[in-house]
């Protein structure tokens, strides 16, 4: 197709605010033998180089005028940019337009003054007019011309321009095209979100970018794509895989909620998430220990689940797999592994296992502060949970060593932060210094019911009936409302209860845990989950 | 503030796609004295109305070029729009440059374009650069110009003129502004997208609008806003509330949950959600009656829920509540209660229970076909779960009257698919046709664990230890992998298994039903909710 053909540079307009960069370029073109007309700085810039220019006055035949304002817009401009080179060739000839194959502009940084809070008047100095123009003239008619919006293209352009004789393909043009569209798209989003604000009305406009089909959604039946938010530093899009089959919709919100969750946890953590919820979880100075406590917590629930670790994982955990054993039943299967980081041995060991998606995350991909839901053309923004208690507060008589609990509890807050409501963990620390979720129960409209759960998983867990020899810690997602939760707990000898407080019956839940005896600590921070 | 003055309209520039009421608003503007400047076929319009007015290339000293390319970007038309009418007043009578006050322009249609499946050399050609030039320059110099943009805004704008002597106010103004701002962004938007498509990549741009600050998110350290998707006809967001307090996030899910379960049932539906799970649920030729059994389904989870029904709520049902008892201990306490409509006397009743949210829906605001999550700046789009279920396939030996027992079937499914998962429901039909949802397990990383709860529910609420005498089904929302499953139903004389089937192990799995003759329908469809 002739069009995919490399169409000479002859003439190229450069206006610019970012000045990174531009010399090499107009150097580049100039040395092609490409007339450059220019505007005020950008001609200046050029002028101090020494690079020869037309000044842009002498093609449209008006002045820079309005403080500004009008540099660019004009017929002869735009109609240099936008005629086709085809059909229109003889008209533009007649009207002495000269076809512009080449723009570099890039607009006025409006977003930096809403960032600084400018006023709307300040605010409408910033949105650039000619600039657009521009740029959309010229990306419209991107068969002929080619629109540089970004320095960090200039280098690709040269390289291209300089092997080329300085031509550009029709490929180059067409990206260039697309990332003009995007631009112009970004900059007017966020020109309409704060002029919204200012007319009263909050709005929020979204880019995503990178669209990854999944093999399917939750279920088969459901057509599902995972996307990066284009305006993003970081993005939990960016993990790597290194084995096995694609991420699945539900791997990645189970990964998603493992990971969330072990970057909370100190020292060597690992937590296990089945169906979205972290049933197994630990925490000590021994990563492989970690993994076997946290798999101790629900062996029935891990396999099958997602396994997260806040550090680089070894070869003596991923040993605990047994991938290499020759008694199949002796393979712990799981779905995903994911880890800042695996070391050579251990990710070759862990390869063993053919179908194990193998992740690395960077804890900087869990740097959003919000989150937003939209179902039914409706949006719920919410800012993310990312505080465990405002206080730690001993409600109960009993004298109680809090700060001696303290890592638990955080501990086992960090858990009952994931737990699907109504959450209950129960968690345990052991001499040496190692925490564990013994039991979790979730995702009932009932609380007892999830007291009902964890005590059930955790007695099994501990081979125990009652806990009143272990160090252990109930904690709930919220408030009890009665009394029964506390009832439900002192029957198996759990002593020590944590909750964020904030019922009107506080005092009554207070009172029952008194009469018991036992330790109430007040958070001050509910963690529903839905 | 002066800028808060009325301006009045000397001269406008009308150059319009869609030419609708285009008329009304042009003779306004000539009969109040105001020059109009027209292009092409807008020209034609107002011509053939006798209406007289300007030929742009008279301002503009260019003629309409290139097929329609270059019609209105000139130094003289954005000069117009774009002056400083204070600060370069004198720069433009030097340039001979006359204010335009009102631009009336709208775009091509390029959607329009995308819909139909054009090709990149066609839709390229319905990117409107012109207008959008203009419109951006208007809409930049709106403490001067009026930017119309929707025909729909002319009759508004015919009133303000004509009321105020052909002047429009500063606020008038600024809303056309932001609107033509926003109008600049979607267009863009749509064509990025577009181009992204024709470069191989995926993206999607979201615009919300109308945000809604709530009290808090999901907990109260947690901010929250709710949006409506800009761009889609119905939204959930539009309900209508009637009393109570606002709607928090945690209402606005539950009610969600709610809504798309009854919108499922026939008859008369009604369900109960607590924690984003229904918990109750039924379906009869009584509204009444229905929501006594929704209620029994659990009358612990209940207190506090979320109630919706698919059809308008009267008098009787309303005094199930018995917010007018003396005893207010008789009082049912919900948060919120939903229907496509109330009877005013349901509504008057339901009221003297002054916190109580009392909302209406329309069942179109759930006709997104999408949800999207957005966590960590990565997005995951998917379709929803529309579908209940691909096949009813009778797997065991037994004889079963399979039609007979479909609509309990299918009542079980709309219940499981918004179960969160591993979720378990146990219906039950009674003789005279009544369709009650008696237990449900939900949020359980095993599934074992969720049979065990909704059975334990299901006994209490029958008040009975085997079911063996009741016409019920306990459907499961996804393959049973092992035979425990079976064996967990069987001890309590459940007699008919729904599942999708699909497991390798099925044949056992269903060898097993077979084993205690009972009876295992496939559904094909698996209902994962997270």
């Amino acid at each position: 197709m002739e069009l995919k053909n490399y169409i000479k540079i002859k003439r190229a307009l450069l206006s610019v605010t970012d000045k990174t960069n531009l010399l090499s370029l107009a150097k580049c073109l100039s040395e092609l033998g490409c007339e450059l007309i220019s505007t005020g700085g950008t001609a200046k810039v050029l002028s101090e180089a020494g690079i020869k220019y037309t000044e842009i006055g002498t093609v449209t035949g008006n002045p820079e005028a309005f403080g500004g304002r009008m540099k660019t817009i004009s017929f002869a401009i735009e109609s240099a940019l936008l005629f086709d080179r085809e059909k229109d060739k003889e008209e533009a000839e007649r009207l002495g337009i000269s076809p512009i194959d080449l723009v570099v502009c890039n607009l006025y940084d409006f977003e930096k003054y809403v960032r600084a809070g400018s006023g709307l008047s300040e605010l409408i100095e910033h949105i650039d007019v000619g600039g657009p123009t521009m740029i959309r003239a010229g990306a419209k008619n991107f068969k002929y011309v080619a629109v540089v919006t970004d320095p960090k293209d200039y280098a690709g352009i040269i390289e291209e321009l300089t092997t080329n004789e300085g031509a550009l393909s029709y490929n180059t043009k067409q990206r260039l095209m697309t990332k003009a569209f995007n631009l112009t798209a970004d900059y007017d989003a966020a020109i309409a979100q704060a002029m919204d604000k200012f007319s009263g009305e909050d709005s929020l406009r979204i880019a995503l970018k990178g669209g990854k089909p999944l093999r399917y959604g939750e279920n088969s039946h459901q057509q599902a794509t995972m996307y990066r938010r284009s305006s993003s530093e970081h993005s939990l899009y960016d993990v790597s895989s290194y084995n096995g089959i694609e991420l699945s919709y539900n791997n990645i919100l189970d990964m998603q909620a493992a990971i969330e969750t072990v970057v909370t946890l100190n020292r060597q953590g690992c937590v296990i998430v089945k169906h979205n919820n972290p049933c197994g979880m630990a925490e000590s100075n021994s990563q492989l220990n970690s993994l076997e406590l946290a798999w101790a917590g629900d062996t029935v629930s891990a396999f099958g689940g997602i396994v997260a670790f806040n550090t680089l994982v070894d070869l003596p955990t991923a040993r605990f797999f047994e991938y290499d054993n020759e008694d199949k039943s002796k393979k712990k299967f799981i779905e995903l592994i994911t880890a800042p980081a695996f070391t050579d041995e251990a990710l070759q060991y862990l390869k063993l296992q053919k179908n194990l998606r193998i992740v690395t995350y960077l804890p900087e991909m869990l740097s959003a502060s919000n989150e937003l839901r939209v179902t039914n053309d409706m949006a719920l923004l919410q800012s993310t949970d990312n505080k465990l208690s405002s206080k730690m507060e001993l409600a109960t008589k009993n004298e109680f060593p809090l700060e001696e609990w303290e890592s638990l509890i955080s501990f086992g807050l960090a858990a009952v932060r994931h737990i699907k409501s109504n959450a209950i963990a129960l968690v345990r620390a052991t001499g040496d210094g190692v925490l564990q979720l013994i039991g979790m129960g979730s995702g009932q409209p009932n609380r007892l019911d999830s007291i009902g759960l964890a005590i059930k998983k955790a007695k099994k867990n501990l081979n125990v009936s009652s806990f009143e020899n272990e160090q252990i810690v109930l904690i709930s997602d919220a408030f009890f409302p009665f009394e029964d939760n506390v009832d439900a707990a002192n029957e198996v000898g759990i002593k020590t209860l944590v909750q964020p407080g904030g019922s009107i019956r506080d005092k009554y839940v207070i009172e029952r845990a008194n009469s018991y005896g036992m330790n109430m600590i007040l958070t001050g921070i509910r963690h529903f989950k839905h």
